[in-house]
């Protein structure tokens, strides 16, 4: 299998708060980590952290060096590997434009959501574009997630991950997994 | 789809350090809320967490009473519901135990590894377990993963999760939700 053109953002903001109110969400150690090793196994180019504030790049930014140029790589250097795929980006136009400058071509956007509405873009749909090659960038929200002006502006709505019950309140760690494996896993 | 007759249990004794020798791990929050989610969202029956330490015993008794009883579960209800699956055990013998009171049979045993060697059951027999309604016990490990001698102890070892590629370092709390996907995802 030749390697999926598909890159992976986590979208700090806009995301809407529990109260449904536009915010910028906090950035989740564990996020990073747990993403960026799914991201590694399924062979995703590269995990996009997106957050325009500063406080919160900075943090990212330390979780990576200690995890890369640190001591943390030498102590666990497959953590290494995984996190080198991380890159922080301000905004998700910044994001686009930086696949653009790696692929020379405009990429997909597909948004992702627990409770989006029609039209929604299937995973066998989603398996097509990928196996096409078409570069490709999926959207994850934290939070409560991703703001409905985000979505709208999406080439592509994801349909949600469900479970055979009406409980869907996923993680978005666990949801990227699931995305994951539904469209690059070898079943 | 009838409720699946699936039971996962979280051990943290006896699992392998980094360096190969058998430990009890730490309890970690995040497993506790990621894994009892995506038990939730896939309909699992109860979520076991395993650990035979007092002091991490009362962790994960703090952590469940703060979001099922306390303040945590009237901010937000549906982790209320998803840390309602969670029971501690301090061996997996009590797990067994627990659920043949519960269903008036022998449950099977399946363990999971990210290295495991044939013979291995597959996700396809595992369904097919699943489908004929036979109680049965998915065992993840923490820390590097469960000990050869429990491996050894259970009826299947299920093959690993892999993503097209030779990186195989997924956290337990992405392998959980995968493999539930895989078993009971409605695809």
């Amino acid at each position: 299998m030749s390697r999926p053109n598909l890159h992976v953002a986590l979208i700090h903001h806009p995301v809407v708060s529990k109260n449904g109110e536009i915010i910028a969400s906090a950035v989740t150690n564990l996020d990073l980590h747990d993403i960026a090793r799914t991201a590694k196994t399924y062979g995703v180019c590269s995990f996009y952290v997106v957050t325009p504030l500063e406080d919160q790049a900075e943090l990212v930014g330390k979780i990576v060096a200690h995890w890369v140029t640190g001591l943390g790589g030498d102590y666990n250097p497959s953590r290494r590997e995984a996190l080198l795929l991380i890159r922080h980006k301000a905004s998700y136009a910044e994001v686009l434009d930086d696949i653009r400058q790696q692929e020379n071509a405009e990429p997909i956007t597909v948004a992702t959501s627990a409770k989006a509405k029609p039209p929604l873009l299937s995973f066998e749909k989603l398996k097509g574009l990928l196996d096409k090659g078409t570069p490709t960038v999926l959207a994850l929200g934290t939070a409560w997630g991703l703001a409905e002006t985000f979505m709208d502006a999406s080439d592509h709505v994801l349909e949600p991950v469900t479970g055979g019950t009406d409980y869907n309140h996923l993680p978005v760690r666990s949801a990227a997994a699931i995305i994951l494996d539904r469209v690059l896993g070898n079943r």
